[in-house]
């Protein structure tokens, strides 16, 4: 993708977001296999080749509105304690799998990460991406002291997050606030007792 | 489902055997909302009033098709460690979703999840009853004083799973027996200290 922001709220930045929000609606009807670029582009009410023209593919296309959607995350908290700041990282993600717009783009990934192998790549990507925005929550923990040295950041917002997308992708549970405080909860137990530095274990 | 194996070895406990499996592969190359139980009675060589008879509902026969397969997996371990014992539980789940026919029936249930509340809630029965079969291994460790009395035995297994299942899933990330080692121990110091007391947090 060339440098589609480079005129702040001018066409182009206009007519990118239409593009990214008509392709997350897209996949979020259809799913990753049946998503077309065609349907994309006259969802978004612009002609097919601008969009072939600014994405080289509907991988590329696909990852793009993943991540302008992501940009929209609220950014790492910072209540000066790792349990809290976990609460609410886990709240929102309650608050994403709880909402019908959130679920189905979630199960979209879900689904479209079997279907090929470059995607599930670029889905790595994209979480990887995820999980770095909100490591400042484990880092400052780390300055702090609440936490060992070496303590991984990812993992331990992956400690926070899993249990809740085993309920909503496997186990067919509830969510609500009292399992994400719950989850938050476990992962700052295991992460203050060392159970995320890199290489332990 | 009326009771199917009480002649064991004989021809009915032979065709529920045939059904159950032949399900199974249906459900894994077609997917639960495309599965049909005229195939499924096809691809075990049984009439279809066979199998209508016996179970009153595709959902009971996917249920039953699911318990069956969940049987055979191996009885909780007991080596006298907790995280001794969720290491060798994690890694039977790293194979399971390793291996192409444990995924697939696994991406199954969790396309079927979003397609059917009756299916649902017949997932939320099939998992309890798999986090009961486990639980021993964490009922034991609160007998020998490793965890807390009060311990939510369904959660810790939850922990154990669920950073598992998310790298399949979500993150798409490769699952070895590293993972597991650390999934397993973080869960294992998580209940130690307490995280998974009910009611606590």
């Amino acid at each position: 993708m060339s440098e589609p922001e480079r005129r702040p709220g001018g066409r182009t930045s206009r007519t990118t977001h239409s593009v990214l929000e008509a392709t997350l609606a897209e996949l979020i009807d259809h799913g990753y296999v049946e998503l077309g670029v065609e349907a994309v582009a006259a969802r978004a009410g612009v002609h097919k080749t601008t969009v072939y023209r600014r994405w080289e593919s509907k991988q590329r296309l696909v990852l793009d509105a993943l991540r302008s959607a992501a940009a929209d995350a609220l950014p790492a908290p910072d209540t000066g304690d790792l349990e809290s700041d976990l609460r609410l990282l886990a709240r929102s993600v309650v608050e994403l799998l709880t909402n019908p717009v959130g679920e189905a783009a979630v199960r979209a990934m879900v689904s479209a990460s079997s279907s090929s192998p470059e995607l599930s790549a670029t889905l790595r990507d994209y979480w990887a991406a995820r999980m770095a925005s909100m490591s400042p929550v484990v880092d400052r923990a780390r300055s702090r002291g609440e936490v060992p040295a070496g303590t991984d950041a990812a993992e331990v917002v992956k400690a926070m997050g899993a249990p809740l997308y085993l309920r909503l992708l496997v186990t067919a549970e509830p969510l609500d606030d009292e399992v994400a405080d719950r989850s938050a909860r476990a992962a700052a137990v295991a992460a203050r007792a060392g159970a995320f530095v890199a290489g332990a274990g």
